[in-house]
C-alpha cells in the first residue's frame, strides 16, 4: 500500500506489510524520513492500546536521529554505548534501570532507535521488564532493516557467545526509515549488504533481488527500497511459517551463519563485522556444497562473484580468523546446533537446504583453510 | 485421575491435572515421593520430544532431594545459594553458565528442584537460554506448590524490586511431591500457608478449602493433598482465563500482594517471608474493604480470625515495616500498577474484586498504621 501525499501535511510515502508470527502480528513500514513521535504514537494507537509511558532506547550514534523525533524532556531516553562489544547483560540492565527510574509500568512502550544491536538489546529488555512491555523498533542500519528488525529475535551476548540469552519477542510496529541509511558509515553498509545478498541467494539467483544486487554496490533510491521490500517480504514469510525456528524453515536464514559466527567468535567479538563474517560463511557454504555435489559449480561461481563485487573476503582461511582450534571449537558449539550436531545451510540447485548429515572435522578444516586439501 | 499400584513397582499414587495457558499446556502431578529421574524423563517423553541433555537446578537446601533422583555424574547440577536475597541476575547467570559449560543446546531440559525462588530463577533462565529451552519444575515448598509452580511466571529481583525482570514461561510438567513438605522448616511452612489462605478467600469462605483450613494449622496427609489439589485447580483455571494478566482475572491472585510487596520491600528483601507479608497484606485489604463498604464486616472478621489461627501478624503498622515513607513509595510503585495507579484486590461479599477507584494516600497511610485514624 502506498500512501498518497496530503496537501499541507508532510509526505511520508510508506510501504507497509503485516506478518503474523504465531500469535504475534508485526507491521513493517518502509518509509523515507522518520515521522515525529506523535505520528508514531498515532500509528501505534491504531494497532494497540495507547502506552502509559514511552522510553526511547538509542545509542550514542543514533541519539541525533532519536532527538529528531522527540527530546528527553518529553520522553525519557536511554543512551547505550554503541557496538557489538557492548551487547551484554549490563546494557540490558541499563535499559531496565532507565525504565525503572522513569517509573514505567507494564503498559509502557519501549521504542528502540538504532541498528541490530540496539533493537536486540531493547527488544530483550522489553520482553523481560515486568514480564513484558510493548515494543516498537526504528531500524536505522541496513543490517538491522534486513535482519534484526524483522521477526522478533532479541538477545544479548554472554560468556563471549553471541545472543546466548534472548527471547522471541516481535515488535508490534517496525519502521525502516531509508533516509537514515544516507549517513551510514561504509563499514556498516557493507555489513548489512551481506544479509541482503544472503536473502537473494535464498530466494534464488533467477529472481529480481539477486539480479538487482548484481547491478553493483551503489544501491540507492527506489532500487534500495525495492531490495529492502523484497528482503522483508521473504524473511517475514519464512518467519510466519516457523516463528520459533522449530520447523526447519527459519533455520534457512542461517545460511553463512555457522561459519560466520565461528569466525566472529574466534576473531574476538566486534573484530569482524557480522556481515563480513556472514559473507565469508556463505563462501564456505558454497565450497562445502560444491564438494558434496549439492551446490552446482556455476551457482557457486555466481554467488562468489557477487560477494567479490561487494568487496567481501571469500578465501580461506580468513586473515583474521585467529586461533584455528578456537575457531573449530566455536563452530562445534554454535547456538544453532541440534542434539550436538552443527547445522549447515547449503546453496542448492534452487534456494538452499539443510545438510542432514554434517561433515566430519577434517572436511570442515579443509573448507575453512585450516588443513590443506592435500592433508 | 489416580494411578493404581502395579505389583513389583514402587507406588507413586498421583493426582494429575492439565491446564492450557494460551498456547502452553501444563501438566501438574501431585505425588507423594518423587520418582527417580528416568521415570520423570519417561513422563516427559510422553508429553514432549525427549531432551538432548538435562540440567538440574537446585539450591543448597534442596540438593539432597535432587541427588535422590539423580547425581551430578549422570546429569550436570547447578546449585544456587538459597534464599530470596540471592534471587538476582547473578543467580540467573550462574544457571546460564552451568548450562553453557555443560554444553547444553536448545533441545535441552532444565529441571528446577526447589521452592519458588529456585523455580522462578530456573524458569527465567530456561526462557532466555538460547531463546528458550524446555522446563520441568519439581516444587519442594508449600509456597512453591501453591503459587510459583503453577501458571508460568518466572523472574528475578532487580534494583531491590521483586521480579522486576522475568517472563511468562510455563513449565510443561510440574511435580508437587507432598512428601518433601515433611521436612519443611516451620517458617517456610508458614510462608506457604498464607498463599493457601489467600486462595481459600478467593474461592470463598463457604467452600471446602476455607473450611478445611479453619480446622487448624496441622494440615497433613490426605487433607493437605486435598487442599493442594483445590488450590492448584483454582489457580490453574484463573491462569487459563487470563494467562498474561491482561484481562482482569489473574490480577485477583494478587490479593494481599500490593501491601505485602511494599512491606517486603520496605523491611528489606528477605527480612519478612513472602507469606507473612501477604498475610499482613490480606488483613490490610480487609480493613480497606471494610472502610469502603465492600468487605462485609463478618467476612473480614472470619478472614482475620483464620489468619490469626495460623499465627500471622495482622495489626498495623507491621513491627518490621521500616521507614514508612519507603513503604508508601514502594506501595505507589508496585509492579502491578496500571497507568500510574496502584491496583488493590479486596475481599467482597463473595470472592474478591479489583478496586476500580484507588484510595488516596491518607486513607492508605491509615490502613497501614502510618497515620492514626484521628489524623
Amino acid at each position: 500500500m502506498k500512501n498518497g501525499e496530503t496537501p499541507g501535511l508532510p509526505a511520508y510515502p510508506a510501504e507497509r506489510s503485516r506478518f503474523n508470527f504465531g500469535a504475534s502480528p508485526q507491521d513493517i513500514v518502509i518509509t523515507g524520513p522518520l515521522p515525529p513521535l506523535p505520528a508514531i504514537l498515532d500509528e501505534w494507537t491504531a494497532l494497540q492500546t495507547p502506552p502509559s509511558r514511552v522510553l526511547i532506547v538509542c545509542d550514542e550514534h543514533t541519539q541525533p536521529l532519536a532527538r529528531s523525533i522527540t527530546n528527553p524532556e518529553e520522553s525519557p531516553f536511554c543512551v547505550l554505548e554503541p557496538g557489538e562489544t557492548r551487547k551484554d547483560w549490563s546494557a540490558v540492565e541499563q535499559i531496565l534501570r532507565s525504565a525503572h527510574n522513569a517509573g514505567l509500568d507494564r503498559d509502557s512502550l519501549f521504542i528502540a532507535c538504532g541498528g541490530g544491536v540496539v533493537s536486540d538489546l531493547a527488544g530483550f529488555a522489553a520482553s523481560v521488564y515486568m514480564r513484558g512491555v510493548q515494543l516498537c523498533v526504528i531500524s536505522t542500519s541496513l543490517l538491522g532493516m534486513v535482519d534484526a528488525a524483522v521477526g522478533g529475535k532479541t538477545g544479548c551476548d554472554l560468556f563471549g557467545i553471541k545472543n546466548l540469552a534472548g527471547s522471541f519477542y516481535p515488535a508490534r510496529l517496525v519502521y525502516l526509515p531509508v533516509d537514515s541509511l544516507a549517513t551510514l558509515p561504509p563499514a556498516e553498509w557493507k555489513s548489512g549488504m551481506a544479509e541482503l545478498i544472503k536473502t537473494a541467494i535464498l530466494i534464488h539467483d533467477d529472481e529480481d533481488l539477486f539480479r538487482l544486487l548484481q547491478t553493483g554496490p551503489d544501491l540507492s533510491g527506489q532500487a534500495l527500497r525495492t531490495a529492502l521490500a523484497q528482503a522483508v517480504a521473504y524473511k517475514g514469510r519464512i518467519v510466519e511459517e516457523d516463528p520459533r525456528e522449530t520447523k526447519g524453515r527459519r533455520i534457512l536464514l542461517n545460511l553463512g551463519h555457522s561459519f560466520g559466527h565461528a569466525l566472529e567468535s574466534s576473531s574476538g567479538l566486534g573484530q569482524i563485522s557480522h556481515g563480513q563474517a556472514v559473507a565469508w560463511g556463505i563462501a564456505r557454504a558454497c565450497e562445502l556444497g560444491e564438494s558434496l555435489g549439492i551446490t552446482p559449480p556455476q551457482r557457486a561461481r555466481r554467488i562468489l562473484s557477487l560477494l567479490k563485487t561487494y568487496g567481501y573476503e571469500t578465501a580461506a582461511p580468513h586473515p583474521r580468523m585467529g586461533n584455528p582450534a578456537r575457531f573449530m571449537e566455536a563452530l562445534s558449539r554454535d547456538k544453532k546446533n541440534r542434539r550436538g550436531k552443527a547445522v549447515f545451510i547449503i546453496p542448492a540447485a534452487t534456494g538452499a537446504e539443510t545438510l542432514t548429515d554434517p561433515p566430519g572435522e577434517k572436511t570442515l578444516q579443509k573448507i575453512c583453510g585450516i588443513l590443506s586439501y592435500n592433508d
